[in-house]
């Protein structure tokens, strides 16, 4: 399938006892393997490693996030400076969100956390939606919130949102739609996924007047965990001429709820088009994804725990070793001999040890090196895996189950 | 001149109206052309920045400090884990000191404030060397100290600190010196002087004891701000075995007081050795320092006013700008045309002024980088310009007068 303007997604193989399958999306900067995995450069940065370090480390995709790059620098100022490909110095294949998740979590945190199953439970408790106090009202118009920096209103609309994007540039870009928290009552639930459709026809009417075959755009799936509502948003968004379909808003209040809004949606998803899921990032989660069709990942997790000590490893039982931990003080091998990183290839678990304990930055940078090369290794190798039909080994020797 | 196990200091080209000279300074790792900038690993590693980053900067030669190490990870767990060259990844030329100039001046910032010319006003008034709080006692032994991390009580004596760097590993290392603070009484100094003096044979003997060739020693130049103390101090150098000669201690008040207790060394240094000025960094001081006769520089300078936004450029004036400033905001240009680091070849001043008021570590990597490829590049043009008599031109486009 192809899109117009050097985007497309072509199919390869397929898991014969699953929805996982392999494929190649294609952009205007070039294409990646798919599934893979999109990492997080917030605002127009990866934390502690440079686009050099990124690519050597296997990288074929990262993103940014609309709503931090609208309130600083300015997505203005980014596209005078070239747009964010030449700004940041990255020029591989680019995603960026609709700004919507933040403004609708930010302040809160409520909804980052429930994306990942952990439920937060005065919400839960009442069964309402709680405001973040970022947000400041939601109309049909769209979103009103406060700025980060200096407190100052602002106003995000299905039409700026796409108009931000267009001018941040980024090749594969994400309609707004209203982030509903976890459990919150069926009928609010009901009413802003109709609303956040309603936003994905008026993103798609936008996008199409400014369409210059530079981006792609991508539907979003909403309907909280409600079978119905998820299946209703599904075919809305395959209905619709999207470029790919991106699964988001809650998706529970714990890991197999998550799986099981997935699976809600799975069946029903546009065939032929790329398929993100939003915010998720562990192993067991991008198997558990993978099975049910998901094509592209993202999350702050490899950044982020690399910043508190933690190194992510295939075969670790918990998926990851913390650096800090005094029986490495002393152990001279690299974090992962199997790794082959560039800080697995030069440096020790001893020397890791000092630097995480010495609050030196460089630990950050070393072991972000090594999470991000090691989020590309497990997405090589589950694309093998989905190849050889062994996804099930492949779980088994990432998750030491 | 060869000093055993692959060490080796020649001289190339002198500047006719100067003590400036070029030359080239081997030890077992490789070598250096001289003068060059030595910069600071403190706890073996380079303030966010990788050696593969140091090195693509065009840098030869970096320092480890041993105060902070023996405390943190311990000499002799580097030791075990094959010395500091394979810890940290550097296989380049090293230097470590001798952890006195930290304990002398740990807690207190009076001796480092000194060293660069800013007046210690209490310590000036009352004509007393004021104890840093680190620094419980100094005996003929040695000098006690409470340890940076949990207050416990550690001794280093000129033996000790002899075997600690040994454990260490560096190519190049430094005798223990007493540090005397900027216009302690005469008498202070001088009997503070006698007494490196003969820590300095402590340090010549203990080094005899374990020579293999893998190291080579320097001794230190103290004498505080009195002509015929520093000439006493450096005839002492000169007729030892040293391999290389360090001015260090009390440089004075002020930058000028500085090159004159420089001037007063000068003269009586061993001609044939290679001349260390410790913890000097500006561009001025450089061109100063080379007139006198010095060889190789260190400072945290480049690195550390990275992480404030600063980039050091030739011709700035003030010898930098800071990327914060908002004039930067829209500028597409690099911190310096004439530049050419890998900051330089990829990032704008726009980019970089947002990356500094967003808080992204990544502006100190890329700044550091940028800094470091500068001291880098003045070297190399400072030698150039020894070479070809025009040093005065060189100093003038560096510091834009």
């Amino acid at each position: 399938m192809s899109d117009g303007g050097g985007f497309g997604f072509e199919i390869g193989r397929r898991d014969p006892d699953s929805r996982a399958r392999t494929g190649r999306l294609t952009t205007p900067h070039g294409s990646i393997e798919t599934p893979n995995f999109i990492f997080c450069g917030t605002k127009a940065a990866i934390k502690g490693v440079t686009p050099g370090q990124m690519r050597e480390a296997g990288t074929g995709i990262i993103l940014a996030n609309t709503y931090h790059l609208m309130i600083q620098p300015g997505a203005e100022r980014i596209a005078k400076l070239g747009g964010l490909h030449a700004f940041m110095g990255w020029d591989g294949p680019m995603l960026t969100d609709s700004g919507g998740f933040q403004i609708f979590s930010m302040g809160h945190g409520g909804v980052a956390d429930e994306i990942k199953g952990r439920r937060n439970r005065d919400a839960a408790a009442n069964g309402k939606a709680a405001r973040p106090p970022a947000l400041t009202r939601i109309t049909e118009e769209g979103a009103e919130f406060r700025s980060y920096l200096d407190g100052s209103k602002l106003f995000l609309t299905p039409e700026s949102s796409i108009e931000i994007q267009r001018k941040l540039g980024a090749d594969l870009i994400v309609q707004l739609d209203e982030c509903t928290p976890f459990h919150v009552e069926r009928d609010y639930t009901a009413r802003s996924m109709a609303m956040s459709h309603r936003w994905g026809d008026r993103s798609l009417a936008e996008f199409a007047r400014g369409d210059d075959g530079a981006q792609a755009l991508y539907g979003v799936i909403q309907g909280g965990v409600y079978p119905d509502l998820r299946r209703e948003s599904t075919e809305y968004t395959a209905g619709r001429p999207f470029f790919g379909t991106a699964v988001g808003g809650s998706l529970g209040a714990h890991k197999d709820q998550m799986y099981e809004v997935v699976s809600y949606c799975a069946p029903h998803i546009h065939p032929d088009r790329p398929v993100h899921l939003l915010g998720i990032g562990g192993f067991a989660d991008i198997f558990a994804g993978v099975r049910l069709g998901i094509d592209t990942f993202d999350c702050v997790h490899p950044t982020r725990v690399a910043r508190h000590g933690w190194a992510l490893m295939k075969g670790a039982g918990n998926e990851r070793i913390n650096l800090r931990n005094t029986r490495f003080r002393d152990d001279a091998g690299p974090i992962d001999e199997s790794c082959g990183c560039a800080t697995c290839a030069t440096y020790s678990r001893a020397y890791l040890n000092h630097l995480v304990r010495a609050g030196e930055v460089l630990s950050a940078t070393l072991l972000s090196i090594h999470n991000v090369a090691t989020m590309n290794r497990l997405m090589a190798e589950v694309r093998a895996a989905i190849g050889s039909c062994t996804l099930d080994a492949a779980e088994k020797e990432w998750l030491a189950v």
